[in-house]
């Protein structure tokens, strides 16, 4: 399990010491208004709501130094045809590869990094500029879906639905050479990954999971198991070996529709909002939250305000707890665990 | 525990050979528009709604033939006097004599089957039907409610709070002969039957309960063990000593009212719908569903027509899971499993 | 853990023999309409709407003989300045006390007492009324909020968020002395005190939590534990060394806001409601109840006259389950364990 109070304090102070001194607690908030990775408009809109929600407010409540780089400015490519079956391939590629070298940035200059999508193809640019930085990060996706399918397997062609396959290494030979994605290559192997919430497993994806052997928990694991033994199984499965930054990406259709009506995919029987909550609060735990994304949060598709505000409020609960806000009470979480929440750039370093 | 995978599928290999090769995997839907076991009207409409949600569809891409035997035409019987304080005992007795042969019927011809109530008075025939193919069948009764008082104990004199103990050998010398019901006696004996997610017993009830020893699972006893405990203990009781088939009674009333609000006699407190899925998963598992009755869905008693909507689509994921719709991956469970959901005629064979 | 069936029995017909036979099983319910404890206004009309939702008749179900005391008519002290930060300090005080001498007065005359709010700051004058004749009594605080603040440590100034503070003998030396509260002092010592629900604790609170060693249980706690070990662990921590009576101080924001919408302080992640009839199950199976608080309930915060509705019903439901309806039979409940919901009276008099 994770490092926690004195031992990861004494380590804190004796591993990147000036850098430490030099700088805040600090966490950047990067909206990335993108909707290509699929079909339906409105998405792009996310970053808008989650921080018209009180975002910014939320995360200041937690004594950071907050930092809101505002958002990416995207280009829509003309002419982007189909690869294969694959949708808006160019327009995809260089949308990720600008969120790559901004997520690199960030997180080289110290900052824990929030992305706020945006369609979950973003995830492709994100998880590829914070591997830059941290190049043994580990990634926690929690999601309906698994977003592994290949150009081939996809019943879609939705780029949304294949990030994972663009990071791993074990499926180079699977996947083409897409238009616009050129500018990366795979970082990950299938270890280095845990999925938690998946419901809607395509058949090529499920052949995939069995395949690599990748580690991934279904609602019905959650129903085995419970989420405390999920979690327990899937952060010793990610750091056991050893501490390292972690990646969170949350896709808010991991959530039960009744919670996250605004969303483009939603599948019913999904995480309760304490599921969620907790998952978040054994991930901050552990001190090496690095970068996460908050994805697909359509305030086009609720059915009224009301479903719309509601899902947005739990996409800043979601990550206000991924930074220790805490049902605990909330300073003397922080107090009893001061090493939560480091900077990225210090997460990397700590490695040997 | 149930049988799986290899030793199962070996077994299915050495017995019923012939019968395996000449027919495919073949599931069986009737409707019952049947409302006189109790007073609302309106759900005799249950089998449409139930349709009309998608229900042929969504068997259709579980890969099996699915025969649409369609709706059963009942006779409603004039002068039907009240016998003791038992509402429309000739009505219901006809309807039920008219399930059972047809249930027994498909039965024989290989058919898995699905029974579309209507209310839950039906399963008097239902299981009846079923147990003239396959007199060692077990019951799993999923409810809200008992189900099992007799014409004496019961408060309301509706049949459809009473099928269970038209079934039970230890109960026959508690029944009256009860016009309209000549035609079946007591096949079930009490170690045969398990109840899930009972949580308002009537005081008869209870007393029956507890003097015949029946496993029952209320919802404190969900809560007390979860759902996974709960389905481990109710198929090792009735499984433990020999494989045989089993009917499945699903009233959608054992659902939490949120989840299925256009019902006649909801109950707060109930299932989850993760929970209910997980029940029908596991008895998917087993490989031994040979009948199923889903109940009680009342398309004019929802507050609008969202609610009917939800309690219809609801009924369509419970059947779909019990024949093998899956969180983790759809074909490859069915891979994994292919002894899953044989045909009744093989479950009821197999046994020496 | 508690005694039950037959050596409770055995005790019960040892001790207050004739005390027992010369009374009914008696349930009091006293009306406390007061809202100065926080700004709300509409909290004062608790009692009314949950008398509306059925309250008398659930009970009088139970084979209680129900006493209703109808509302306490609290006076308004004019001029009642705040005293450094607490608002209304005088008229909480004066309505304290009177609380406090009808809760004593029934309990005395062998009552288990129902007390519906009103705000949480009655609970001062309800636990204090009800130690007066039972000086060991035990306290269980179902509640989102500890409502363990000082006049220092509040944030709000609201006293139904200090009502505790006014209870514990170890917190004697940092409260002021509050204009209204001469007529009480600390009579809880902070081993009988147990919290479950909490999820949004003050920093100063949780200090105090902390620092005294209360147990208490988050929804974290919750989530981590079960509800069912909750219990164990809290009932083992009060009672394992003696039998004592049980105080309830139930507020309805311990449940999810999705739940009990129509309160003044919601926070989401509450109690399911299987939660949280779970442990009124629990403590009504002790035997040991002997009065309860049902507090919070404001019917003007419920977005329409449904939200409402359900809220009160919750409270009714609440207050029944821990009387003794159950989700596994009534009357059978009551047989197998009738020495449940004794009378208070005796319950103080049992101790040597």
């Amino acid at each position: 399990m994770a490092l926690r109070g004195p031992l990861s304090r004494l380590l804190r102070s004796q591993l990147g010491h000036t850098c430490q001194q030099s700088r805040a607690q600090s966490v950047a908030v990067l909206g990335a208004p993108f909707s290509r990775g699929q079909k339906r408009g409105g998405v792009e809109h996310g970053p808008k709501v989650i921080r018209d929600a009180g975002l910014i407010d939320r995360l200041s409540g937690l004594d950071y130094s907050i930092h809101d780089f505002g958002d990416l400015n995207f280009h829509y490519i003309e002419k982007d045809e189909p690869y294969m079956d694959v949708k808006f391939p160019r327009t995809v590629g260089a949308a990720n590869k600008m969120v790559s070298g901004a997520v690199s940035r960030a997180v080289g200059a110290g900052h824990t990094l929030v992305m706020l999508g945006g369609d979950h193809s973003l995830a492709i640019g994100s998880v590829a500029g914070h591997a830059q930085q941290c190049p043994d990060l580990c990634l926690i996706w929690v999601d309906a879906h698994a977003d592994i399918n290949t150009p081939m397997s996809s019943p879609s062609g939705n780029l949304h639905g294949q990030p994972v396959a663009f990071m791993l290494k074990e499926l180079q030979d699977k996947m083409p050479d897409i238009p616009g994605f050129s500018w990366t290559k795979p970082f990950l192997t299938s270890r280095d990954l845990v999925y938690i919430g998946l419901r809607d497993i395509d058949p090529g994806e499920h052949h995939i999971l069995k395949d690599l052997g990748i580690q991934y928990f279904t609602m019905r694991d959650v129903d085995r198991l419970g989420i405390q033994r999920v979690m327990e199984v899937a952060l010793d499965h990610l750091l056991s070996r050893k501490q390292r930054p972690i990646h969170l990406s949350f896709d808010v259709d991991a959530f039960d529709p009744s919670l996250a009506p605004a969303t483009g995919t939603p599948v019913n029987g999904g995480l309760t909002y304490r599921e969620g909550i907790y998952i978040t609060e054994e991930i901050h735990n552990t001190g090496l939250l690095s970068v996460m994304d908050l994805v697909e949060v359509n305030p086009t598709l609720g059915a009224n305000p009301e479903a719309v505000q509601a899902t947005a409020l739990l996409a800043v609960d979601v990550i206000a707890s991924s930074l220790g806000q805490t049902r605990e009470g909330a300073r003397a979480s922080i107090d009893q665990n001061p090493s939560s929440t480091k900077h990225s750039f210090e997460l990397c370093r700590r490695r040997p």
